[in-house]
């Protein structure tokens, strides 16, 4: 039947794959196990099981691949160690060093042979740290069952969706953002419902379509400002009304707050919404340039909680123990925090005057993260190939807009440099525009 | 359908499993796939899911939880912080300290701010001297391709049984063995076959039972030797019949040898076997005493190891930079790799010794690993119920045999604390056993 259907829409040059009519087979599927007494789960994995192998077999090619900033640092490094000097503007990894404190923390934990397993959820004299930390910054009074530390941020992500959605779900994902959502509710087999802002709409998420995309295996919202790659934070109204609609329709809340301390204005949290289903994800990589350590955290509701510990006793036991001891430390480097954010909000601002003088180029000023995300005007340029001509004749390296999303007419610069390298690279980006 | 399959099934008490019906049905649908032309992988993935749903409907419970190490760890843990001073025999973490050059190496390293993100393969020297160790020690000769270095041991094990294994199909794992394994294949939703082999026939396993536990579904066979908990180490003659088993039926062979440097006599490896597809799985965590660094590897195909990539840089990135120095630092360690080898077999041999005198208790002498596993012969004890009892009665913690299988008469000592200690608990052992 598939192999007939797929021949009929390829004479006739339909696509193989219908949005709407799998969101109501979706829905069928939904009513019939209810009707039956069949859980939705088995039958929503079924579906997506039987849409897979009917795609295949009309002869679907897998969705093309998307560039991820990682292909895009690969390229980079290449060159360089080719010998090209290259003006890195790729990466998202705060150029400052960890504060000393972390630093002497680890060396001293090390010294002192903190080099054993520890409880999954990490040592019990990090979780107090964080939940006192936690506290004090946001008023979140959570129990030490809510809380993970994790390695890294990513398993945060990942193990957060996966104590979520299972197969054949869908999770709403706003674009421009972070490619590893995608990546993560792809792996777990369930399927990304995308949601699209704009910089005309200064990258607001558009209510009405994130409720029109809800559909009956919807089971969770990604949301993640400061955002990388806009630097946009929500007012404070925007975040309640996302809220308000995954409370409405029972969706959890996934909110990744990595950025969070580097929001130029007040910047609205889960962890003080009223969010009734939420897991919110921290990490120590880019508040106190930790990217190397691996360590992040995520809170949520006891459930959710052990099933991500369980996730992560068997993948992975706990983060290096000498590195918890180092995260205890970071807890207590608020002023290095904020000067990290004050250092990368100057850096935005000289960019951004920089940018907006600069011809066929557009700019949204951020009110936080670490990156710029700007639009190509020239018509003549081919934007999607912009990030590669520009590596190639400029030796300048940018994340091209296609990593986030739909945007093959955006790039992202990483604020991550010093600010006479960053005016150099932008230099070069507007003789590339030109 | 299902509903009076249960009820008929209840009413006539025949239990709601049947393993041959499965086999059978997994023969069924992987002949129907072949003949319409479908994958394989989507019959069985489907299957799966019905007979899985089937069985919720017929009142199926989950299987019963295995007691796993780390439980048993958390009881022990719960004692202790009452103030109780509990003899620890149940974790399997070395008691030496990490070779003075690696606690070195990572201190340095994180002085030089070897403190950001890496290559998700590792960073390349340290890659490269896992080649030259890898050729000097077994004439392996790999490429950089065939390389991953994971975060710890437990992630090579993950994302290695994920890339080979799919849902709905299956792998074999020779019981008794560390319970990861089986966790891993059913969080992938795939089943684990279990072959049993016993004291009686000195652990080494069945080889017919191996052949025949062979589904159409079957991809792979987990082995692990020098073995925890029995401490076996295979015979060469044995691991070639498993190696021919794999061949003949196209299965992939996951190796892990994370005891490999605890071997008391010459212990055979995939690394230098005649295995068409395998992975071996190795870890710095025993060898050199660097659990708390959680640092492990893998090798396979290039094929293999780019899907491990994919996970590992999806949900990790890398691990820490500078623990990957410390690693660098490990593979030079040769001498106390043979040092903590030397005593861990003075160890097994003494306690050995002492068990053998012990009445009521009777003991396979291991040729490796870190562990013994012995069996429990007085009738009037009810042997699953000991370790309990040990624990709360003589103050002496192991590991309950079910948690490696179904081996309720046995129980588990880890050799990882000072002779006097373990003497000292064998002989609370010899108490709680009259």
């Amino acid at each position: 039947m598939a192999r007939e259907a797929g021949r009929i829409k390829s004479m006739n040059s339909i696509p193989i794959q219908d949005e709407r009519v799998e969101a109501a087979l979706y829905e069928a599927v939904a009513m019939e196990c209810e009707k039956v007494g069949v859980e939705k789960r088995t039958g929503f994995k079924i579906l997506s099981s039987l849409l897979a192998e009917s795609k295949r077999v009309q002869g679907g090619t897998s969705p093309i691949p998307r560039e991820t900033p990682m292909q895009s640092f690969a390229k980079a490094v290449k060159l360089q160690s080719e010998g090209k000097k290259i003006i890195r503007l790729d990466v998202g990894e705060p150029d400052f060093r960890p504060p000393a404190s972390v630093v002497n923390a680890c060396i001293d934990a090390l010294r002192n042979f903190k080099t054993h397993y520890t409880l999954t959820r990490g040592i019990p004299e990090l979780v107090e740290a964080l939940r006192n930390y936690l506290k004090s910054k946001w008023g979140f009074d959570g129990t030490e069952d809510e809380i993970i530390i994790t390695t890294g941020g990513r398993f945060a992500v990942y193990s957060g969706l996966a104590s979520v959605l299972s197969e054949g779900e869908s999770a709403i994902v706003i674009d421009p953002n972070w490619p590893a959502y995608k990546q993560a509710i792809e792996f777990i087999g369930a399927r990304p419902l995308t949601v699209r802002s704009t910089l005309e709409e200064r990258w607001n998420p558009p209510l009405e379509d994130i409720k029109n995309s809800i559909r009956a295996d919807t089971r969770a919202i990604v949301i993640s400002y400061p955002n990388n790659p806009t630097g946009k934070v929500l007012d404070r109204e925007t975040f309640r009304s996302i809220i308000e609609i995954a409370n409405d329709y029972g969706l959890t809340i996934i909110s990744d707050e990595t950025y969070v301390d580097y929001a130029f204005k007040s910047c609205p949290t889960i962890l003080n919404s009223d969010a009734e289903d939420f897991i919110c994800i921290g990490s120590f990589s880019k508040t106190w340039a930790m990217t190397g350590f691996r360590v992040g955290y995520a809170i949520s509701s006891k459930n959710t909680i052990d099933k991500m510990l369980s996730m992560a006793s068997l993948m992975l036991t706990s983060a290096p123990e000498f590195v918890q001891y180092a995260a205890i430390a970071a807890l207590g480097c608020d002023r290095e925090a904020r000067e990290n954010c004050i250092t990368m909000k100057e850096r935005s601002e000289a960019v951004c005057d920089l940018l907006e003088k600069t011809p066929n180029i557009e700019v949204y000023r951020p009110n936080g993260a670490i990156y710029l995300f700007p639009r190509i005007k020239n018509t003549r340029i081919v934007a999607g190939e912009f990030a590669e001509r520009l590596l190639s004749e400029k030796l300048v390296s940018v994340t091209p807009g296609i990593a986030f999303g739909a945007y093959p007419e955006h790039f992202r610069i990483s604020l991550c440099k010093p600010k006479e390298v960053l005016f150099e690279g932008v230099e070069r980006i507007g003789e590339a525009l030109l």
